[in-house]
């Protein structure tokens, strides 16, 4: 066994690449390399492509980091539940070289598709990406207008405060926490359900590095447009942070504080 | 730890607070923040969508409250399974706050889409709800008629009875309940199980509290009819009670009584 | 506890009744209660809905009487595996039971969408079935012919075989078998699983009890042309049991055979 | 027992068989036997139908030969893991042999359909498969060019690469495992992962023998085109091998090395 410090770094690197290559994958594969007409590709194949991103992702880092692969993750762990303040930037910095090299998977495996097609927004979430902006007007109904960047926030905030219940859910020994590692299925299962649920105003990024880690690698590729304005900065980084601090504060209040005391 | 009392409520609260949010948000969601044109939202993203949010809901509040989330659940424990009366009415009441809660996160996530489309019905079944009521003719033929108070109500009845036929197999250790905290995962499942097969006529609220909570937010955020006639009061609160207490009979009776003893 | 032999009479007839109420009520939801869009059912709609349909109905029934719910699945266990030839008829007599009184809450939970749609084939797989035959002439072309009975015949008895592969496989304790009691999800993941890659020929019935027990059910509540020509004896009823037989004699020269001696 | 050496060359045929006759399967279902109209087939049909193959699959034969059924584990396993050269023929040998008898087994259930469609290509992927090769323009555009062979097979790489991951992981007691036979279950959501989010550009081989052994069959069976040019031992063949070694080393590398020494 080598350092510990270089495994931590080098695990969330990994996992959160292998994350972004299944999660932007599955972005990509729905835009750009469709093997049967238009309507076989829905809602459900990117909200199950990204939930087994994450599966696959954590079952592969979960050992060697703990597998985060998520700042607001580590951050709220840092918060309320002890993790080392001094490990947080090694973490983060981990999580964004992954999900840069994670970007960088997805563009060699559909390069020829993001070529032809313009080198559209495949990587995260805001306006440009390759879905487009969430409208309203019915389903099926012509758009007829967009959420806000407050609105999309809002939505960034109670998706990853979600996020946090159930990762925190997912090992609680003392409430009905899952045992011999079958955790990463809830976890998984919650990023399903925060993408079918709440996943439509702002696309559900709910995790900064997921977002900034592509964000930064698709605008080396040549993608337009995805640094402009505030929206990269806000919805995407600060407000899953924001949400991810929320989720285990009221975890904490509502369910830790009377949760009987068990030893496993 | 402080107070059990407390902590049943509060568990009731969140649980069910998380059951609405990411129960109503994929309603909300298919209808008023598509990301992909029509057809890439089907019943399968709304009964996938149900199914894990009681997995997660369930998972969170666990511990604390045993998770019923659910007055049907409530009612029928007390009637035949020991759940004591003098806490139903705390239960019931915290499932209630809890859904009102739950809606009110779906209002602040959707607002811009809820409010441009003039406020419909994303909170509860029956006649206004955002899909209409189920309607006959076959597959893709135009309506030609939908279903009954009557029919919706036999529809609650079976698909609350049947919901606790899964609840009440998922922890029953005589039987091949489920072990390792495991269970909710069967719990989801008959919840999917009952939105793909019976859930059509009513919509399945088997819950009065998923109901009625979110109903009485909906009611105050402006949305209208929802307490028109006695629909309201009749398939989605009496009906599923009646079936709860159904399910845990004929469990008792056909199954149960032929189970082996077994200490586990 | 009561009688055993009672017990498992009943136990066939609740799991078989569970399995059919939600199996053919999925069937029944997708053409006769629709709420959003035709394209919103899909033929993942219908398999996992009886997918999930056999993992509770497994649950419920498995402490009282192994939850067989299939004569194929008898049989093929009194062939090769010891299950007394004495207990076969009660066994198929509680599944025939058990299947008529699902079909009967199908139709009760249904009955304004069946009557108005002139009583339609949602019990059993076979011509005049609601969704037809299957076709060819590839996805989205017309319809250029359907399968004979010799065709679904063949389908029949591979799916029943790689059926029985599943059962089989799920509770062998010298094989992978799954333990504490989550062998039925691996079961219903095998229907899944048929119904996904082998069911177009013939609908998989895969169960003469299945297809036999709502049929009659059918026939006594209207619908036409069920008992016409020799299909609902040859297809949904002789070949499964064929398949049953064949699956476990392959399981057995194949794997059994080869399997470490192990005590659990 | 029998002889091991006997015992493991059948497992992986008996498995292979399993894993492409489900797998080739959904593919000839969704073409060649449609029970509802267009829209109700889709990726996720697929997809998901490939998953299960796969899980129903390994749980055949996993007590037999630890199916691998995969010439591409198999060799990664030789590479890395100490498993024998001596036996990476019979076992290759053995799942061609499998997938040849699988693909048979497709023949059979599909016959009047690939009959009456001229035997179209449900084998195998690459040219003349029968969803064409993965176009570009965007989801429901026209198709504006198709992916080369050096992009399909970049795309192989990865996902075979990804496949090691998820198969290394669920079976590894010192990372987050899986225990009591659960792994299998990974193993398919794995593959699942990889046909959502990196399937598109190739279809997803990363299996050899998958690929081959359907492809000779086909031939045979008189699909046309099967074999011309380079494809066919490029794409499906060679990548999915170099994947499946970069695969292991990585894990190895960057996971492996920095695992806790854990005795189980």
């Amino acid at each position: 066994m080598k350092s510990k410090g270089l495994g931590e770094f080098l695990g969330e690197v990994i996992g959160t690449f292998t994350l972004i290559l299944l999660g932007d994958g599955v972005v990509a594969n729905v835009g750009l390399a469709p093997r049967l007409a238009a309507p076989a590709y829905n809602w459900n194949t990117i909200t199950i492509g990204w939930a087994f991103a994450v599966i696959v992702a954590v079952y592969v880092a979960g050992g060697v980091s703990g597998a985060h692969l998520n700042p607001a993750v580590t951050i709220a762990l840092a918060v309320k539940r002890g993790f080392p303040w001094s490990k947080v930037p090694t973490y983060i910095l981990g999580q964004l070289v992954g999900a840069f090299l994670g970007a960088l998977g997805v563009y060699l495996v559909y390069r020829e598709g993001l070529v032809a097609a313009g080198m559209p927004n495949v990587w995260c979430t805001g306006p440009g990406s390759v879905f487009g902006q969430a409208f309203w007007g019915g389903q099926g109904a012509a758009a007829q207008g967009s959420y806000s960047l407050l609105n999309a926030s809002i939505a960034e905030i109670f998706g990853t405060m979600v996020l946090l219940f159930g990762v925190l859910a997912s090992g609680d020994q003392r409430n009905l926490g899952l045992k011999f590692n079958l955790g990463p299925f809830l976890v998984g299962g919650t990023v399903l359900s925060v993408g079918l649920s709440l996943g439509g105003p702002s696309g559900y990024a709910i995790n900064p590095a997921r977002d900034l880690g592509p964000r930064i690698f698709g605008a080396l590729a040549g993608t337009q447009g995805l640094f402009d304005g505030s929206y990269w900065i806000v919805a995407p980084v600060i407000m899953p942070i924001i949400g991810g601090i929320l989720g285990v504060l009221l975890y904490d209040w509502f369910v830790s504080a009377f949760l009987p005391e068990k030893s496993e």
